[in-house]
């Protein structure tokens, strides 16, 4: 695929923040050309499909300022410095949540948006949940939430659950939970 | 929902760019204290599940610099000033992936990372297929090819396709299209 490549010329660092910073590359294309390549870098993320034993799945609903909605979404969080990815998932999961789970699953990995961030996704399915609350992030306003895992399809399709991760995550859970039934699923076809 | 509200005190802009500008806000959060909240700001996109008679997604692959991989994706595509999403869409389409469809859908809108972007995404299922060669983005060096929708559905899941905006169009579309044909899905339950 190295005929597909970009190559890094030069970088300018325009902004170092507390959750992102900011360059912009100048590149090489594939054909010889040059062109500039504005790069969001950020550390990184988790997303945690928290299913009880009644498949209900545990939705938070929270302001988001860039889009200036309140938006219902899984658990999530970016990792601290360092930070393994499914010691983020518990600690997001305590911290949003007020949960603990005893069974963790890692289901995929996913760039949220690939042509300007850096931005990794770590998707975990969390079962065996029992209560564990923990000192929220301050600069959080939560409300937490469990609806059946079925209806938080219905609603990722209706437009009613609206950012990019929660979708993948419930889609992806509910058909990776699925395929792991299929004699029942098959049974029909 | 108000109680969950953050209000802006005062924005400087950081960055006017090509694809994105970034600007820093103050805010008042609901609980009285005061945060910085650092927003990229996007002109939004399109995305398109381009479906042929057989079942056959089209995806792109390209070599995505921010992630320094090649990637396998949905055609898409950012708005241009004032463009309309499906004027986008059928834009994107023939350029990306040398197509036109005669039947639109629009499936969803969904944030791609409302935490820090504003970015907006408008999904659409393209059908009824046939060629039509546009010029391509003088920038973008791609290479198409199609797959059965059931085994992108497949690719996803396993994380060969590993974006999130194609990770959501391809299961979204897939669980639309069955629910569709819901008669033969329910037969077995």
């Amino acid at each position: 695929m190295d005929h597909l490549k970009e190559t890094c010329l030069d970088s300018r660092r325009i902004y170092e923040g507390k959750i992102l910073n900011l360059r912009c590359d100048r590149v090489l294309l594939p054909g010889g050309r040059e062109a500039t390549r504005e790069v969001v870098e950020h550390p990184g993320a988790v997303t945690i499909v928290a299913l009880d034993s009644e498949d209900n799945v545990y939705l938070v609903r929270q302001f988001r300022y860039p889009v200036g909605e309140v938006t219902l979404e899984l658990p999530a969080g970016k990792l601290d410095c360092g930070e393994e990815a499914e010691a983020c998932a518990r600690r997001e999961l305590a911290e949003e949540a007020g949960l603990k789970a005893r069974s963790w699953r890692h289901l995929l990995n996913f760039y949220t948006t690939p042509g300007f961030s850096t931005e990794i996704m770590y998707l975990f399915l969390a079962q065996e949940l029992s209560r564990e609350e923990a000192e929220a992030d301050a600069d959080e306003f939560l409300e937490v939430e469990k609806v059946p895992l079925a209806e938080a399809v219905q609603m990722a399709l209706e437009g009613k659950i609206r950012d990019a991760k929660s979708i993948v995550g419930i889609l992806a859970a509910y058909l990776i939970l699925r395929s792991g039934n299929k004699e029942t699923c098959n049974a029909g076809r």
